[in-house]
């Protein structure tokens, strides 16, 4: 195979959130979308007429193109790739988790990590989205950086264990805290209050660690040790007993940081 | 007492990260800063250096202005308070979490909590703040919400009990997801990994929600019910108790919200 300059064609395994956000993103810069092939026909159809490109009926007879990226759940990684040992397309996925030596049996691979939360409702700008890049080899290396580096002012080098770390973390201030807002949207509701009330608080919070660290951005009762405050918080929370655990949890462990 | 029109003097008993914040604001649009006590001089100092006012010697003697503002620690408001009973200014607290009563022996008196994380670091636009107000009668009410709405396009009326349950949802979605950012932080670094990494996410994390509701924004390994990729972090967390803690009870409640 003669050494391609850039990538300029790409199908896709899979056709979920970061599926269809990264394809968005590549056809905006003239990549040309080629296939879909997805377990599941609804969206690859839904994928493919968004995209405007082909669904394949099965993934072991992709057509050759300059990039095949898998954005499957982790757990089938593996077995997607198997049907690509041999193909002369490079092959990569979209995983924090998975290491890079899933794909080892292909001739040219790689990682193409995007660190952001994509639902299909919403529409997310690439530019600023760190872009985790990992390959089998220098030249597909470059390759696979030049076509982030296309999508995203913010791209970097990460091998598969530091990727991993970084996906744990990512977990922990995306995941999680959405799931404290969805805490707070439930007792807000349950109490006929506006869950808007907290929008700017919430974006204040999230601008602020771009600041300060997060260990001087840090207020509220666990931080001041109002212990009152706290007790207050968790007799008001006997009726939610999931908010009650994480309160107490949560308080503890900030609680600790400032005064132990 | 006549009836006041506007509140244009204001004096303030406290001089931490909220009266600070909020008499900048004050200030800024006019308003005379007279006087600041402190039990912490050092503090007063700093409060009435910036702000351009005098340092009260003790609460005892405030001179009389249109509006006191009592922003000390919750447990400390009544016996601050106390000292105004029989005064001519009106009284308020910041407390999210303090009932009005708290004031109720003043001859005038109510609440003015502003909806946000304050840290002397950093500047905050109250523009965007909502700020809950409350007050002993028509015609206090009309005076605060009238300050409030200088300050802010976002007043709104809210009695006692409402604005305690708020509070506790904002020590969720603030004091707590930076706590999740402070654990994320100290993984990070004890890899020699940049926090920066993870802020395009935590920015995006807070902008989804205002857009889509938090169920529907929620993605990860726990909202996919991917028992093999929480396997690996628990195990990557052996060594980070606090925060494997954190990541096993959260992602149990987040499984069960979508899984149940």
């Amino acid at each position: 195979m003669g050494k391609l300059k850039k990538i300029s064609s790409v199908s896709f395994v899979g056709s979920g959130n970061v599926a269809t956000h990264l394809a968005h993103g590549l056809s905006n810069i003239g990549i040309e979308i080629v296939e879909v092939y997805s377990v599941n026909p609804e969206n690859a159809n839904r994928f493919a007429s968004r995209l405007n490109c082909s669904v394949a009926k099965d993934p072991d007879n992709l057509k050759e193109v300059d990039l095949i990226i898998i954005a499957v759940p982790d757990s089938k990684i593996e077995e997607v790739a198997v049907k690509f040992h041999g193909a002369r397309s490079m092959v990569v996925h979209t995983s924090g988790i998975t290491s890079m030596n899933s794909l080892g049996g292909n001739i040219s691979y790689g990682v193409f990590y995007p660190l952001q939360t994509f639902s299909l409702q919403k529409d997310v700008d690439l530019k600023d989205v760190p872009f985790c890049i990992e390959a089998n080899n220098k030249d597909n290396f470059n390759l696979l950086f030049e076509l982030a580096s296309r999508l995203s002012t913010n791209v970097k080098r990460l091998d598969s264990e530091n990727r991993k770390i970084l996906h744990l973390t990512a977990v922990m201030v995306n995941n999680f805290s959405n799931h404290l807002y969805h805490l707070a949207f439930d007792i807000l509701k349950e109490n006929n209050l506006d869950f808007d009330f907290l929008i700017p608080l919430i974006q204040e919070t999230a601008l602020k660690v771009k600041d300060i660290h997060p260990a001087d951005a840090q207020t509220g009762p666990a931080r001041r040790q109002d212990i009152s405050s706290m007790k207050e918080h968790l007799r008001m929370l006997d009726s939610f007993p999931e908010f009650r655990e994480v309160y107490k949890l949560l308080s503890e462990q900030i609680k600790k940081k400032y005064h132990e």
